[in-house]
């Protein structure tokens, strides 16, 4: 075996524990505290795993979604977590991800780093149907937390139901099955006062 | 589709959340604070398909050790975290996390449910190929935590380096080629003072 290869696999599991230490604009379901980047990714790859059956299924394979979840946050490492209704963060996001990418994937070795690379280009273009579906459960994941938090960062932060219609919208393409209890989530916490009009 | 099915497998989901308030004795790598089951879980899976090169491919199935990973620890949201070194409590570990799983796994529908509890047995029982490898990294994460924050936790438990090592040696197993690498670890960090004798 290669001694520097396995060195720079190491170097990058151990640079890969940072995303235990970055965290999201989404509390836990018991509102404790924030969720971290790795907390989020093992539940949206479970997520995936146990609602994989609402996906087109002919065209959607599992292995890779879970695959694309483990590491489709990895750039905030360099690039941090940029809240999905903050507009002007969300213009130089795409730039400073690009950055935090070029930085990241070179740790491993090249074929190695490529491959994740790709696959994390392809989770963030959210255009083929493995990519569709992880998008889908990426939103749903925050969605519910906020929900059983009764909308409190959402109040923290204004957002509007308009903003998380928009966001969830995503939801219909993936699982179109499961969109219409978002739907009705989404009615609810509006009603219930969790978010505003 | 079917309503009642899908609220099981979200109320699961819902559940599931409770790992990310569950800690384990093993600090993050800059020391912060110790590491949640649910991140633990996370770094396991992306060690597993970072490291895969390193386990008898011929035998091993990835993507089934992924969801091992994934699943691995989940009894733990009833029967809490049970320190390796704790030799007291692991006695009584079998039977609480048995218990726990009759808990939880019936949460989901049934077919389901099963799928899962039996990739957790296996894991835990540690015997088929695919469970020797994931056995392996499994191991492996915390060991290098450990020794990235200086043995800390260990200081505070008194392990000594005898049973770590007996430990580690399950790296041999499923990953032959690595374990050199956590020999000459484990014997750098009783040099350093990291750990006893």
């Amino acid at each position: 075996m290669k001694e520097e290869k396995f060195l720079r696999q190491m170097n990058f599991l151990i640079e890969a524990d940072k995303m235990k230490s970055i965290y999201r604009q989404t509390y836990l379901a018991n509102g404790e505290r924030q969720e971290t980047d790795a907390e989020h990714s093992w539940h949206f790859a479970l997520m995936a795993m146990v609602l994989y059956e609402y996906a087109d299924q002919d065209k959607v394979d599992l292995d890779r979604v879970i695959k694309m979840a483990l590491v489709h946050d990895l750039v905030e490492i360099y690039a941090g977590d940029t809240y999905a209704y903050d507009e002007k963060e969300n213009v130089k996001k795409e730039e400073r991800e690009k950055l935090a990418a070029d930085k990241l994937f070179v740790l491993l070795p090249e074929e190695q780093g490529n491959a994740y690379r790709k696959l994390w280009e392809e989770f963030d273009a959210a255009e083929t149907p493995d990519a569709v579906f992880a998008s889908a459960v990426d939103r749903l994941q925050p969605f519910i937390n906020g929900y059983l938090t009764k909308g409190r960062m959402w109040q923290k932060h204004g957002v509007k139901s308009e903003q998380i219609k928009a966001r969830i919208k995503t939801i219909e393409k993936g699982m179109p099955d499961i969109y219409p209890y978002a739907v009705k989530m989404l009615e609810d916490a509006v009603k219930k006062g969790y978010l505003k009009e």
